[in-house]
């Protein structure tokens, strides 16, 4: 007996970069117990408690969204249109010293909803007051990598009796491998420009000890990545190597500085980049060189950085907006393609975040992190090349449905694991208030 | 007694670049006989055929897609990921030449649905078939301006006496002015570099003589620019403008590659830029410089290109795109704004096809051209500020009604003036057999 059994879909198979990705149609696909069972073209003879005619429609595996900060909800909108130096220092960071743990949590809430009514089946997260934040990750039903953000500019600082590290550590403690490593902690640095070697090394030395990746930013403006060549006579990334910070399993957020020796190094050693083409453009930042990663053999996978500077966590708009920048920036339509571009979202991500064998893949033994796609709306009609309408034509609100590890996360507008209507009036008669000193009202 | 009230509705007022855009929440707006009739904060005395509940929605003037080839539908994704010459030669004209006016109606029909859908209020079409895609056109009920695109090599060509210039005068005849303007004829240049003086002389005679547009395609990639300065001596632009073209109102689509002198003429003789910044990445033609156009004073609308090269015809993503990369080029976040790219996608829209006096405002004596959003999603709560939503995150699936003089063409996935149900039958059965020699099925 299937828990689930997809019937008579089409499967979007997602290979990886320089693979072969490829639609099965009429295709059967069976679920039980979190895990994917059965995929053929044949009808299966057993039967299933839920099956889902799949005519019209498209199953493949959830996006995932290798870099964001996903309580960022109540900033979505606020400051924009000013430069970056205003923008953080009058409109963000003052904002979040206010937040708390409750309103941190309610936030949360809403961008979970967001991201998983738009696909997404995995997050990496970096943000703070995870002691209510893990709890709404783990209720969410979501896959997420959680790493506790730290920054300090003090050279006496001392890591381990930081409040940063006693988080870090009853994160881990509490969560790291939660419900059979659905919730994986990482390590943290936020970058190199707002730390120095009394993060880099002990945070190093405590990931490699305790088998735990790091989630860092890197490389993402001009100035941060001259500045740093000026002040160390090296990149982020080769300061950060020197002290030993690539030799875990690191996601890399931006680099869209990176050099030539960059992309090598990130290479050899496996470093992930989590590429935020919305992010990057909305704070002019400017366009990564991700077909220049690739050849390089670079893992990269796409993240929407956190809602202030996107403003959605719609992973979709990044999948396209990769796609469209990478052909421009390589001067020819055909330099980057649909199914490079869905690599980058799946199975990329999957390996950004340490879980490239458990999910990504529409196979047997793999997870179950589904979305369907409902391919019957006019402007997915007629649909000649359904990889090509992943690339260039959905949307978010084309997911009907996002399953989880088997779990229903997401079907037609319902969320069965978060109380969105709850979080909303949470938001405006709590987190909102307690932020800007003022009930804030929709539209 | 209204046709219809909108209650208690967040209202944008999208002022021209360089004005003051603005929300304003719990207003009343009241519609008859086609008009806005009423604007206010207070509730009015008069009933209501049809009263809309505005909580937690938004009401804008609907936007307007200044570029296009509607009827494309069929090519969305087909050929996706060739370089741009084998994309036209192997994969476009051939299949384009195997359309009858049957097909192209047919899919025009998507394409409008697809547009109405995402709050597309009006567009200016290049194509041909217009014998059956004007009352295509005119039964969806939308605006457009249609021209009957003209494509001539031989110097010898006769104009008067050709297919192009019969085909836009019965298109003329039948339809310029139809329904109190709201569909308007232009007379159309395909581009500099697939015609010449003979095609550029009586198009621009005849517009002039009988007051009409002309729609153009203008440096929309570098080699198309500088082959023509190599010809010619000077931007396709200025040669047109040697023939007379630019003495009636031009909308000239993508001008990626203007200059100085070509804004400065563009500005001096009111040319309107239709801005296609998705499909000009999909084919990476460049990144045209609007914020340096818009300094000129040339007035920049929106437009998606063709289903083909974009893969949609979302306005929302171009609009989104607009701004992302306007403020990457100009290399700070606040070189350009939420409410700039409102006031393309609208008021510009609205000038550029001759109709800012008719539509683009919501205000007394104006088209009820009007849209609402549905502002109670997750990926739009909270909101601390509409303009930047409109913007940033919102999307045309969060469209639930479009009004075009005051007429529901669509209304939460209802079609009253397209059966799209046919449409999609006709292009599975008929438009795609006859194109691509067989059945092509969905997903």
């Amino acid at each position: 007996m299937f828990d689930t059994l997809f019937a008579d879909v089409a499967v979007a198979v997602i290979a990886p970069v320089g693979g072969e990705s490829s639609v099965l149609r009429n295709h059967f696909v069976g679920v039980r117990d979190g895990r994917i069972v059965y995929v053929g073209a044949e009808a299966p003879g057993e039967q299933a408690r839920e099956k889902i005619d799949g005519k019209n429609k498209l199953l493949m595996p959830g996006v995932i969204n290798a870099h964001t900060h996903i309580s960022m909800a109540a900033f979505k909108g606020w400051g924009d249109g000013h430069d970056l130096h205003t923008w953080l220092n009058t409109y963000i960071f003052p904002y979040e010293d206010k937040l708390d743990a409750r309103a941190t949590a309610i936030c949360a809430q809403l961008g979970l909803a967001e991201a998983i009514a738009s696909g997404t089946t995995a997050i990496a997260d970096m943000y703070g007051f995870y002691e209510t934040v893990a709890p709404a990750v783990a209720e969410s039903g979501i896959s997420a990598n959680l790493a506790r953000g730290v920054l300090a500019f003090d050279p006496s600082f001392d890591y381990y009796a930081s409040r940063f590290f006693k988080e870090a550590k009853v994160l881990i403690d509490d969560w790291h491998g939660y419900d059979d490593g659905r919730i994986i902690v990482d390590m943290c640095i936020h970058g190199e420009y707002t730390s120095g070697p009394w993060v880099w090394k002990p945070v190093a030395e405590y990931a490699l000890e305790h088998g735990l990746g790091i989630h860092v930013h890197i490389s993402e403006t001009r100035s941060e990545h001259e500045e740093c060549i000026g002040r160390h006579g090296k990149s982020p990334l080769r300061v950060l190597a020197d002290h030993g910070v690539l030799d875990s399993r690191v996601l890399a957020a931006h680099c869209v500085w990176a050099d030539e020796q960059d992309m090598e190094l990130m290479a050899e050693k496996g470093v992930s980049v989590a590429h935020n083409p919305v992010s990057n453009l909305k704070l002019a930042s400017g366009v990564a060189p991700v077909s220049d990663m690739l050849a390089h053999g670079v893992n990269v996978a796409l993240g929407t950085d956190g809602a202030a500077s996107n403003n959605t966590l719609d992973l979709w708009e990044e999948l396209k907006t990769a796609c469209l920048l990478a052909k421009n920036l390589g001067g020819a339509p055909d330099c980057f393609t649909a199914p490079q571009a869905l690599a980058l979202a799946v199975t990329n991500g999957a390996r950004a975040q340490g879980r490239v064998d458990e999910t990504g893949r529409i196979a047997v033994g793999y997870d179950a992190d589904l979305i369907l796609i409902d391919f019957d709306k006019p402007h997915l009609t007629p649909c000649q090349n359904p990889l090509s309408h992943l690339a260039y034509a959905v949307r978010g609100g084309d997911v009907i449905l996002t399953l989880v590890r088997g779990r229903v996360l997401y079907e037609n507008g319902t969320f069965p694991t978060i109380d969105v209507e709850r979080a909303k009036w949470e938001t405006a008669h709590y987190a909102l208030p307690l932020i800007f000193n003022a009930v804030t009202h929709n539209a």
